[in-house]
């Protein structure tokens, strides 16, 4: 089968690869239909991560239909399905308790052994599903595969960041990042009843893709002006989606006294520099939340299969899967949005 | 000063009486410049309030003018402001948690002695509103009277409501009785992120009306075959906005496991049955709540500001406080949705 | 093997049975080595339960070994376990939501077909667990099957009313019911940062029981009177252990103003009447739970580990399995606080 | 009237100065029976709050007697009465909300301009307390000055930081900083429900002091290892009790997935580096709160009142106002844990 292969730093080729095989009775084997490049591939792609190995199977993010299900798996061949891009048991103490991230056996796909251990990505034409009975889900008929996709990852990870903020009707909300993670929190942000969004980024074209969408933008060193001008003296909630410490500064300084600031952004280093007297004086709680499909996949699903919003919006790019090195040029080079794959 | 003057079941008039004065430190005289009929004024209208006595002074949701400020009321002649229909002290051990409709001294505008002591009403020329520091708060300029009545009594109901239910980004939700309250809570639902939003009624006028603002409606014995069709189980959050037995029980019988009944309307009966077996096997949460504008006036005013949710669609009614007795008889039939009425 | 099967109202007997078999992979095969009787398993010994088959294997709370595991389970035959008493398949959306009780597979040990489908109980030599890589755990070593075997049901229901009920350091709490789970919550209410504790229950006995744990204890109807005189206008959080009308409108008579009631007692009626007019306007929540031993179990066993609580306190009576009848007898005429029975 | 003066670092005098005077309606004057040193005033006594004025008088902890009563102050000479540290309006916007740290007349009893505008403080004979009303609170006579004094500042901290951490039966909980705040926090922990309450600090001293307080004692650097010995990977809850870079730090790599840190020492420096990567791989909630004595004293008093916990435990000394200078000399020095001082 054809499959995305990172072969080193701004590497990656379609290579020719033996196809996937069942190996346990809660694998299923899927043939997939759509996948997407999401920002955390990038990190591989331009060699950020160190452990990660050449020859990986990248992409996390893809829906696809079943082709075969081991014994424990309750889908059938043929079934439309939408893949976790997290992989967790579901059966231990830990999934008990709903907190998938953290089972002993969570991995990723397409990652490496940067999230437990490496197992090959979606951004192939199949894809080995571990504990497919709790990773894979179906999803309505009436949906598109391109509607679904980013309930697998990102659109949850937005869903997560606007519940976890606590966002409530009539709250201004700040979201640092225009990247795909920021602009569809600020989409949830603002289906949820903020009064008011402002997407904040340094960058121009993703600012000018904020307010094509309809939000307030603004750099993130004119935030306070803003703000200002708009007679707030901070927000109420602020999403942050990028993960440094410029971004999480800004966030501390955007939110208001008693504000929350939910920390999306994979935050890599541990001597982020942050302003705590800030944080102390404004009683602030600041959460940080890696996003979980199994978990929360049907709710960002029925946000989008209501209408009331839609993530294709923020899809600038749809290539076939052949085209891969392309698409993450573009992302690479932010003169992509968003980039979907066809196999 | 003109006023709305209750004198037995069935029977208002606008009479002439003595102005108001000040007669604390705290107290100021409010020039009412709009005012309206509440559902909870019909309770009194329709004599099903025993001890409410004849004579009161009526109304509990005023915007206004300030005229005169005691020298403890940090308010100047000529400040717009909103009042809250819930008056409380500001100072004691219970409104420092928030918790003002529990306040030792809490009463309601024109309610004789149903919540507290009596105070006279809002549907009148002036006003003497007492703990004015607290109880009135001053509103954007660029806001009218009408957009920002309703944030001192069953706008905030509903943002509460909402609030309380823990409506989340794509749930499901049902509203319970279509009148004022009813139809903001379904209003607030929509721009927090409910995936669906319907609206039961058994009157049929009151279905059409929110069909026409755009939400699935139904009669309540009804309810349980659309959310079949809608392939829902139950919805997640319920508001009961009616306050009686078979409200109570729709609203139980209608939301899903594990989910949360808000109930507004105003309970009157210690002997109310309800389905214990359905909310012990669902574990279900069943919270009751008045709403609080000097807490939570400031959200549902954002609200309305940032033009997400327009309070004024339904006045169905623009009245001189002359008509006023027109005024009680059209929505005491279901012939008015809302009815507002200028000094 | 030997198990206590039910006859008809106030019959059981032990009786010889075939062993059980593993017929799925999740299967576990347990050698039972501990066994409580539970106020539930009176509703049925009591003919309560008219769906109720004759020729049920009654118990659902067990600790034992393991003797036979299949190959989805992760234990090894001799492993010390602990069941849940609800049984759910850990893999579906529902279950991914921390839900178990909701789970479409969901069963009860020896519970007919009250809840999901019959799977016999542990009240006998053997029990076949299903889903057992879900529903055992293992449990430390320093404690007996004493201590933890209420960590698989009644000491998970009480800690979960503890915390749905929201106990903060200096709350004041009041347990309706004097019974096994209302002697454990109260326990749990106490080392949880309750002020006081009260208990209620019309029986002496089991108010001499509680007053021997520590607590106030008090005829319902003279609670108010109690309260009173502890200057009390109502507690802060309130658990309901009994399950019918007088102790629901007892709960919700007793809580303070924006209380909490939290009902853990197994409601059976759809009737059920109570004082919505005081829930009203007292802003109280109501909350039914059922307790999750597969989400809340290590917490239970911490705090028991711990020394902070000692749940073998409330067992009154150890007998042999043989003597099951007798166990059921005293339990039924509340002679007994609490049966343990020894296969 | 003699009271506790600041001069600058490290020199403070017991001072004639002039009694107070009401100056507002909603003052009160209160002659003070009991007051203490607070660790946030070793910050102004070793000189490290630049813009603290030379003449201050000191001091936020005090128990009283009025003596004399403005207006709208509804205490009557003679009434024993607990300031709150923190003064707040009670009326505003902000106060309603319960918010009282952030209202735009919040200050702080004898802290300069650190907080608000300055005000004279308790550390001596008399204090004119202003918005007296909300401020001030009766207590309950069987109480002591000592048992009540620490719930106008240090207790209703450590109380905030255990609500606020979310502290439920069954938890792991690490106090980070053995001062007067961490170890009423260990104590706030333990009657909450904790399993186990770990203190660390790299001074021997105070190790020794929370150790004969009975919990597990460690210095920072040996945390990880006492975890791994209690087999622990990491506490559900922390609370940072110090206020800088390490405590922070250690707090963070202290706790476990989904857990809480609450830090409650005051933080100071706009640039405190932090782990951010574990923060985000551990999905860390991390709470900054100041405490809150106008919204929360009741409830510390309670659990003060039933017995529960003792705050006189970490009373090492107890002087006349006379000899402060030596309190404030010992407790700087760390050879007190607490100094009360009676004027």
């Amino acid at each position: 089968m054809k499959a995305v292969v990172y072969l080193g730093p701004g590497r990656i080729e379609v290579a020719d690869i033996p196809d996937p095989q069942i190996i346990h009775p809660r694998d299923a084997i899927v043939r997939v239909t759509l996948t997407a490049i999401c920002g955390s591939d990038l990190h591989a792609y331009r060699g950020e991560l160190p452990t990660f190995d050449s020859g990986t199977v990248l992409g996390h993010e893809f829906t696809g239909e079943v082709v075969e299900a081991g014994p424990e798996v309750p889908f059938a061949p043929g079934d439309p399905v939408l893949a976790s891009d997290l992989v967790a048991c579901g059966r231990c103490a830990v999934c008990a308790r709903g907190w998938h991230y953290h089972c002993p056996q969570a991995t990723l796909f397409g990652y490496s052994s940067v999230v437990g251990s490496p197992l090959p990505g979606g951004q192939a034409e199949l894809v080995r599903v571990p504990f497919a009975d709790v990773v894979l889900s179906r999803y309505p008929a009436v949906l598109t595969e391109e509607q679904v996709l980013f309930a697998g990852d990102i659109l949850t990870t937005a869903v997560t960041a606007i519940v976890e903020a606590g966002v409530a009707p009539g709250d201004a909300v700040a979201i640092i990042g225009a990247g795909p993670v920021g602009l569809l929190s600020a989409m949830c942000a603002r289906v949820s009843g903020a009064s008011i969004t402002i997407v904040a980024d340094p960058d121009e074209r993703r600012r000018v893709m904020a307010s094509y969408l309809g939000f307030q933008s603004a750099e993130p060193s004119r935030l306070s002006q803003l703000m200002g001008d708009l007679g707030l003296e901070g927000v109420d909630r602020v999403v942050e989606a990028v993960g440094n410490d410029a971004a999480l500064r800004c966030a501390i300084e955007t939110v208001g006294a008693k504000g929350t600031v939910v920390a999306v952004g994979a935050h890599s280093s541990d001597t982020t520099t942050f302003p705590a007297r800030r944080a102390f004086t404004g009683e602030l709680t600041l959460r940080f939340a890696v996003g979980d499909p199994i978990k929360s996949r049907d709710r960002a699903i029925a946000l989008v299969a209501s209408g009331r919003l839609d993530p294709t919006r923020i899809v600038s790019h749809r290539l076939p899967l052949s085209e891969s090195a392309l698409g993450y040029q573009l992302f690479d080079q932010r003169l992509a949005t968003k980039v979907v794959l066809t196999p």
